[in-house]
Formats: structure tokens, C-alpha cells, sequence
């Protein structure tokens, strides 16, 4: 089986941050698929690089070694870090951006990265994607175990927990953690938070959503009608067909989200 | 010979679904290789994926699978299709995507995908990019025919014809279908539609343009002359040296271009 | 050795040009690995273009062949041109894209392209991205030599080198050659320039710099602190913690950047 590694940054896709990885990647595996899942993470985002990572990882074959960067913290005592869960691999520095896929695995294990024959010979203290990172993903793509890379961890960094809040009365109060190309919110609701939508509203500031759809396509003809929606990730979505519900909302992330009861 | 995917969507390449149409081709034929086209057609903007897709698929190899996704019918009734011509395939939804590649190709087919064991288990009904024609564009790389996958149709949903109009007087108005990067203006006019061009003149948005060159290039210091331009499309373009045509002429897509006599 | 053929281009994303090409490049060889280093150097920039294939080419394998397009002179007399240097291939325009490749290898071979054998049938005079230098880099990653592809040449057009001046009382001039996606502002200093920071400034645009650093995270609560580094290309870099300093410092390329004595 042909190793895939992923790559998740915030390095934009301007500058050669993403080719010098790349480089280094290739230069000690060849044959390995290296696969971007995005570098347009708003710069230092750790909790949209974690969020995105959430979304689509499970999507990738067994083995894939996920190498997501968004490190504010590079170059200071923050610990570069392997985790190995749910037969993926995923290396990066050690801020919360695997909390989420720490919060849904089982049994994940984490190993702080202290062999420092895997990294480039003397790493910058800026460019860790390039001279750590990239090398260790690397090494794990040729067979090199999380345990030869140092001490497995207990206490990883970890963002707050993306569950809502119960409310009086039986509501309960999410959030939006995503805003989609197409205008989408993206809340943190699951189908566990509401296991039926039936009757059900959703507040967002100030707007009643009383809708709830199977698709976003607008065959009935309704335009500019905002409506909510399960979506592709699991999640409530608040959509609207053929425009942004972003807009329409004047939402943006960590707008509170609040479903009757 | 090794099976090319290519991805062309409006799916933008800060989200997940990229990634996630990445993870699961890989998962079912690893070794395929993935080009990404673009992923920046303008959201829901199926004639500028059907004008993208007819300027670039004929540069592939023989075999090449077009995963080609500008959905807004997604989880409707608009069928799911696998078209093959001209020794490619292309996967996408049946809403006219592939319109100008059933125009230009000789005798292509249509398949209407029914097959769901080829899907992704209890597919969604707002990312059919990743549950349905990501696995289907990887049964394809994999050998499937594409008769294995449904009934052949014959009343494929199709854009109008990228054809310019026969007017008065033996002039030709065509219209502008593209703008790239570059601000060239690109038109529907063909060299069929003026397989002469010394002494004509073109007329856009007031503009008179009456200079035709054989490159970009501006050796004579001619500054901001607008000049048309047979482009690596094979569509006559309007651009201007080292500046933005557009911009000088003010020009959007749809804008009429009247050839003279 | 799987062969590795990168891109780097002013061709943006949202065009077919980069499909294009690489449809091209995987129709003559399909064994290659392509990686985009970056598509958004900005039109027609050849120094933007320059710079950032110096800060990467040396991270990818040997035998590396390195695509670079910024071509404001295409179809006119400007040469195709291959140079070797450093185990690697470069394929592009010559008009200083390889500039400062030329200035750090040591004897790098310049060849100007003329076997018409290996460019593809009837090349257009618009995009040799495609029509040439595709097909060009597709030979070299099947073994054809350089020599193979037209006769040496010592005459390359050349940029102005990335060199500083020196300055009355000891003091050196550069400039800033790049601002990245964090708003870091790369210098042209390097080390042998400022072998030693300790009590030197910095002076640009009526800013005085008194702070070096070793790492960009702000652990000691300075906010807003405008510090130098050396970055991770070489270059002495000017940054902030959490924040742009090209927008703090009112900073584009080309502004001087002062160091005292």
C-alpha cells in the first residue's frame, strides 16, 4: 500500500512554505502520495486547522499520516508531537489542532517527538514545518514507529470540547465553528444534540429558523428562505439555496445557536 | 498505464471537501494520480466549469477520468452521470457540465448512474462529491465500464451552444466567455466564425478594436493598445500588454463582440 | 528514482493553465510526481518569481526538474532555456527567473531550447507553458539530456543580484525582497552582511529595530514588538508576534531597510 500523507496549514499558497515541505517529504520518500487538504487556515487558527482536520480525515485510507501545522507557538518550548489514533497518524506541533480527533478516538495514543536524528540537521526556529514536521511525517511513511520518536505523553494540549450547552427549559445552545465557501454555517449541533427536528426552532441573532431540509437544492421555489440542514460532517448547517446564509445572517464564528426545546 | 483523476469544482480549496474527495478516491484505488484543474469556478457557476473543462481535457492521456463537480442540484433529482468521449470519462451531475465536451466530441455516451453498490454506504444528500462520484470516479480508475454503472441516456441536460450569431450585413457577434487571471478577454468566436481577420474590426462595450497580433508580447512600444489575439483555446481574445483588458474595456462575461464584415 | 517535475508559475488556480500543463506533462510521462510549489507569484513579476524559487529549489531530490514560468515575453524572441545546476534542471523563459539560481550554484550549464522535436506539434504563440516548456520538462524527467535540447549559451539574461550595499560609517543598505502571508518582511540581509546583531538597528521607513530574535512566538508579553530574525530562507526577516508587520511597518518590496554600524 502507497503511503499518503496529508497536508492541513495555515502557510497560504503564495509563499514556498508549501514546496520546501514538499521537497523535504519527497527527498526522503519518493513514493509516498502527498495530498493537500488546505493551507488557507486563517494564519494561527488552531481551532479552524483542528475543526477541518475533524471534517475530512476519516475520509483518508488507514495509515495516512495527517502532518497539520498551524503553530503560532514555533520555534518556543511547545512540543512537536505524533499521535496515532484510529489507524491514522497525525504529527504537528502539540496546541489543541488534534483535540478534536483526541475527543472522538479510541484509546489515541501521543508521543511527544524528542529523536532528533528524524529532523533536518540543525532545524530553524521558524520553519518547523520544514525541518521538523516534514521530516518525521516522512519517517513514519517509510515504517518508523511512533514509540522510536520518542516518549509517549499524557497531558497534550486540548481545546474546549466542541459540545453545546444544555439551557433551562429543555434548550440547548450551540455555537457556529465553520462558515463554508458557499455561505454555509456550520454549528456544532449533531444529530445526539437533536434527535429530532420536528417542531424544533433555531435562534441566531435575532432570526427563527423553522425550516429543516434533506438537500440544499430549492425545488419548491422559496428563494432566500434560510433553512437548517444535517450536514456532509455531521453537523447542523444553516443554508439558504443559491445564496450565503452567512450573509443573510450577518453570522460569523462562535455566534451563538440556540434550539428549542 | 497509470489512471489519472482530475477534479474540477467550485468547491473552493479552503474547505474540506477537497480533502475529502482526495481520501476517498485514495482509499479505494491508491495508486491513481489526483490533478486538480481548479477548484475555483465561481460557486454554482456551471457555464464556467463547462467552458474550463472544453479548454483543458483534451491535454490529458487517453483514459483520463474528469471528476467534474458544480452542483447546485446537489441531493435532488438531477442525476448523477458518467459520460464517455473522446477516449476520456466524465463523472459529474447532469446539468449541462459537460455540454460543450458533447458538442465538440464524435458519437459520446451517456450513462445515468444507478449502481449505488459503487457509492459510498448511505450516501448524503448535500456531498455527493464525496459519496457519490469520488467512489464512482474511482471504480471507473479501477476498470469498471461505465455501462456497469447504469442505463445509457440520450436527453442529457445540455447549455446552449458556445456558437456566436450570424447578423446583418455578414458581421458576427459573439460574446465573452471567459476572463482569466491575466484580464485576457476571452471570446466565443472560433476561427471558423472568421478565418480572416486582416481588415476586420471588433466592436466591445463603444471600444473599436482593429489591431490583431501573434503574441502578448509588446516589441513595438504600442503602450495599452487593446488587440485581439487567437488564444491557446482556440478562441479569439481581446487583451492588452501587460495591463488587464478587462479593465480597460470594462468588460464582463456575456458582453457582446461584433465582428465587422 | 521517481522523477519529480515542480511548478512554479504565475498562473493562478482558477484558470485552466495549470491542468493544462500538467495533463500535458503526465501524457509524455506518466510516472512523474508533480508539485506545485506556487501558482500566485503575481503576473508577469519575474523577480517575485525568482525569489521564490531560490528560498525552496534546494529542498527537493536531486534531479529535481524545476518548471518556472513568468513570461511576459512569451511568443516573441525571449529564448526557452534549460539550466543545470546543483543536481537540479530548470525549464523556463529566459529573462532572470533563474537568476539567482545562477548567482549560488556553482558552474551551472545554461541551454537554449531549440530541438523542435521535443515541443509539442504546431506550439501556440500564447502559452508555452503548455505548447513547450511542459513538453520539455516531460523529456528531462524521461532521461533526455540538455544537450540533447539545443546548444550551450553563457549570455542568460540576469536579474540584478540580491546583494546589499554598503553604506558610508560601516553601515549596509538592503531592501525588502518579499512579504509573506503572516506579513513577515524578508530582507536581503544575510549573515555574511550582519555576522554579528548584538547592539546593531535596523531603520525602515522611520522605524527603528533594536530586537533580534531567535523565534517568532512572543513569550515574554510584548505585544506589538517589531523584532528582526533570521528566517528560515536566510534572509534577516522583520516580524511581530500574532500580527503583520509589513502593516505595521507600512512595508512593501523594495523599501529600504538600513542597518547601522
Amino acid at each position: 500500500m502507497k503511503s499518503v500523507v496529508t497536508l492541513l496549514t495555515d502557510f497560504g499558497t503564495a509563499d514556498y512554505f508549501v514546496g520546501a515541505v514538499k521537497g523535504v517529504i519527497l527527498t526522503i520518500n519518493p513514493h509516498v502520495s502527498i495530498v493537500d487538504i488546505t493551507h488557507e487556515i486563517p494564519p494561527q487558527d488552531i481551532e479552524a486547522g483542528a475543526f477541518t482536520l475533524l471534517t475530512c480525515y476519516r475520509d483518508f485510507p488507514a495509515g495516512t499520516i495527517h502532518m497539520t501545522i498551524v503553530d503560532p507557538g514555533v520555534g518556543s518550548t511547545r512540543r512537536p508531537i505524533v499521535v496515532s489514533a484510529g489507524s491514522h497518524y497525525f504529527v504537528g506541533p502539540d496546541n489543541g489542532l488534534f483535540s478534536y480527533v483526541l475527543d472522538r478516538e479510541p484509546s489515541p495514543q501521543t508521543f511527544h517527538v524528542t529523536a532528533r536524528e528524524y529532523f533536518r540537521e540543525e532545524p530553524s526556529s521558524t520553519f518547523h514545518g520544514r525541518d521538523i514536521f516534514a521530516p518525521v511525517a516522512a519517517a513514519l511513511s517509510k515504517g518508523v514507529k511512533p514509540d522510536q520518536l520518542g516518549p509517549q505523553i499524557e497531558n497534550e494540549v486540548r481545546l474546549p470540547l466542541l459540545l453545546p450547552a444544555k439551557r433551562p427549559e429543555g434548550k440547548v445552545e450551540g455555537r457556529i465553528i465553520h462558515i463554508d465557501r458557499f455561505g454555509n454555517c456550520i454549528t456544532n449541533l449533531t444529530r445526539a444534540d437533536l434527535p429530532e427536528t420536528e417542531g424544533k426552532t433555531l435562534l441566531i441573532n435575532g432570526t427563527v429558523i423553522k425550516a429543516f431540509r434533506q438537500f440544499y437544492a430549492d425545488e419548491d421555489g422559496s428563494e432566500n428562505q434560510i433553512f437548517a440542514i444535517w450536514g456532509s460532517a455531521g453537523f447542523l448547517e444553516l443554508s439558504v439555496s443559491g445564496a450565503s446564509a452567512a450573509k443573510l445572517l450577518h453570522a460569523k464564528r462562535g455566534d451563538s445557536v440556540i434550539a428549542s426545546a
